[in-house]
């Protein structure tokens, strides 16, 4: 799409050259071909470093974009972000895409549905009832169960089990609010990435990117009704226990340890081996490694007993 | 059904000249043709304003039933509307209601199942695996991903998004209890109501209201495996983010936003405008509008950052 | 499998005698055909009461093995006895079993897909998108609302009802983890038995034993978004609300409630007629029945109700 149709999209007065624009992308991932914007002021300091060939920036912003990196301003770069995203969403299915490649020795319910474009490897299952979305890639020797949902474009490893009512790749919760107080979508246009030997629990929810990808990295074993919200990265042989909640671009090192209906803030990062007792919430990042920590505000573990006994003492 | 056929299912003497019962219904919504129950004395105020044709009621409440108003003597009336709820359930499928209307321009996979008396609007996708009910109706410009399953009688409007694996109306959580500790289902025969453009993620859980509707109005957004229990009534463009809890009978304003893990009561009202921080637990009304809460039990949120402070020093 | 083959698998240096090794149990529920194992030194009493064939352990362990049993020594005992577990485990589906057999007026949707190997009792329903596995056995007069996923082997009584998208009998989350932080899978091989009379809601999940079965026990209520782990045994008309969270090896007298939210670490015993209020975690046993319980540490409701006082006047 050309940058003069785009700005005319959002609302905003733009007399120059354009040029066409492949994807909208974040200040840091953004090339020259694609677009970006500025919705905080704390991401300034990011623009002098972008690659991207145009922002979306409110007027007091403008003046911060460099020279050779094309400036549209709006009165609400967020709200006009969402309004964008819905025209570089590809269609949900696609039939003009070439029917599903099946590798050798892969079984495929006839009661499965799979859409054109996508790919399973070899040796894999696709039970009764499971849906792999356009241009999704399964590996080889994985196993799905009946009524998995994959949506287009995610990729799954090779030796994974995704157990049943699984969702890979629904939409993260993106959307912007004007004044009145409704909202729009952002379309999470980016997808979902599984690496080998993962195993997923039964109604888990591992939701799409809004742009690059959500990562769940080899070896991770993900229990049942697990919330990992968009632009995650759960580092290699983490384990996530039944009903965790991670919040969205949240990143964890290998082998973290999340107990059952633990949760985090988004934004965070945790360290690798760091361990959190059920229930716990994480507000902060992590830094050191190798700790346990419990409670909500979160507290090294052995600190939160302390806290219970003095409690206990409170009540005598 | 006539009422003294219900006298007999529920065990109740009953000599008069009976009538015939189209529904059973709340005290405050039922017609002159329809039954209700007093279960619990503090209802009893609500009699004298009622328009039931009949009520079962126990034998200290007979007194309270006007002259033009059917009084059901029996010993458990709460036991005893279980027991009746059943008769007044819709059959799950009915074969002879006509073939689903499907409007121009919808996309319905063949691997759907759109049951008989249904009616989907005009360019709408519902995609594999989905099951829409008998007499439910869809819409315009819907999309409602894989696996999706919404309950016979419930109603989705127009620019709507159902992520994969969610239930719309599941039975909400209704049953009796003798001294036995026996349980008795209360069919819940409402439904569930989602105005326009709403979204609402994946392996997220609606229950149908057990009387008249569970309401999800306008512009709302739900995240992923968040549980609404019968007949809340979210307001417009409220926010439910990922594994709320939203416990029956909960009625919230406009724009209310519930944070991840949070939950609340049954039978509480949220005041419009109203945030509750990732992890409050609501156990009382909110009468003022526009507040920050946190905390279980819940405080205003300011007060509970002094909390953690003071709890902070209790460990020095 | 012979003992000497299975001692290659694992290895571990065996010059005896073999067997054929029928299953992997437990040393309480091994048979003399059977195999078992010790990881951990607690278990150590209880190979004197085996009557396990053989006993996977490591070389402190070996001297309490009687005469009458045979070691096998190797280095991680529950890391082999995940490498073993997988040998155990049946396939997901068997063409050579005989095709499923379908009750007298039971209603099966053309668009449900029932494992060879499956029996279904008379009058039940078994809507759209329903998986049922091998060798898995559903009563009579039970409903099965659509994408409900049952594995195989798991056995659903009479006068049941599963509501949308809840899966019965997915794999425990079962692993062992090796010095590297590896994860390798302990095949779950056990089952779940639900009794009759039992309601359970949407997108709720039940996971498979380990060994023997997770017993959900006459008349219980489940409720939306449950999680209920490998080996729970669930009292007869025990309620667990919505987005409860049960660990493994948990055991429920009768009449158990678990609050909304609420939770147990695993391993332990709740007595009859306990009440959990909404968001308890249950970390010890109770073995006082009829009490109420709230917090998180647990304490009694009345207990709480004083803290929570306490804190008040912290705050002033």
């Amino acid at each position: 799409m050309n940058l003069k149709e785009i700005a005319k999209i959002i609302n905003s007065n733009f007399n120059g050259e354009g040029f066409e624009v492949t994807k909208m992308n974040t200040l840091k991932d953004a090339t020259k071909t694609e677009i970006s914007f500025v919705a905080n002021s704390k991401y300034i300091k990011e623009i002098q470093d972008s690659n991207a060939g145009a922002i979306i920036v409110d007027k007091h912003t403008k003046e911060y974009v460099p020279d050779d990196c094309l400036a549209l301003v709006v009165d609400s770069p967020y709200w006009q972000m969402a309004t964008l995203s819905k025209y570089f969403a590809p269609p949900i299915e696609d039939e003009t895409l070439p029917v599903a490649e099946i590798g050798e020795g892969s079984k495929i319910s006839a009661k499965a549905e799979i859409a054109n474009g996508a790919k399973i490897g070899k040796n894999s299952t696709i039970m009764a009832h499971v849906y792999i979305g356009a241009e999704a890639v399964i590996g080889d020797n994985t196993i799905i169960y009946p009524n998995v949902t994959v949506y287009r474009d995610c990729k799954i490893g090779s030796d994974c089990i995704i157990h049943a009512n699984t969702t890979i790749g629904s939409d993260g919760f993106g959307f912007a609010t004007n004044k009145l107080g409704q909202h729009r979508k952002i379309y999470q246009n980016g997808n979902v990435v599984i690496e080998d030997d993962v195993e997923i629990g039964s109604s888990t929810t591992i939701d799409r990117a809004v742009f690059g990808s959500t990562l769940i990295k080899t070896g991770v074993r993900i229990d049942n009704l697990v919330q990992v919200g968009h632009n995650c990265v759960i580092g290699e042989y983490s384990v996530l226990v039944a009903q965790a909640g991670i919040s969205g671009s949240t990143t964890m090192g290998r082998n973290v340890v999340m107990g059952g209906q633990s949760a985090t803030a988004g934004h965070l990062s945790i360290a690798p081996f760091t361990t959190m007792a059920a229930r716990s919430g994480v507000t902060k990042s992590i830094k050191d490694s190798g700790l346990t920590f419990a409670g909500f505000p979160l507290m090294e573990h052995k600190i939160w007993l302390k806290l219970q006994a003095k409690i206990a003492r409170l009540l005598k």
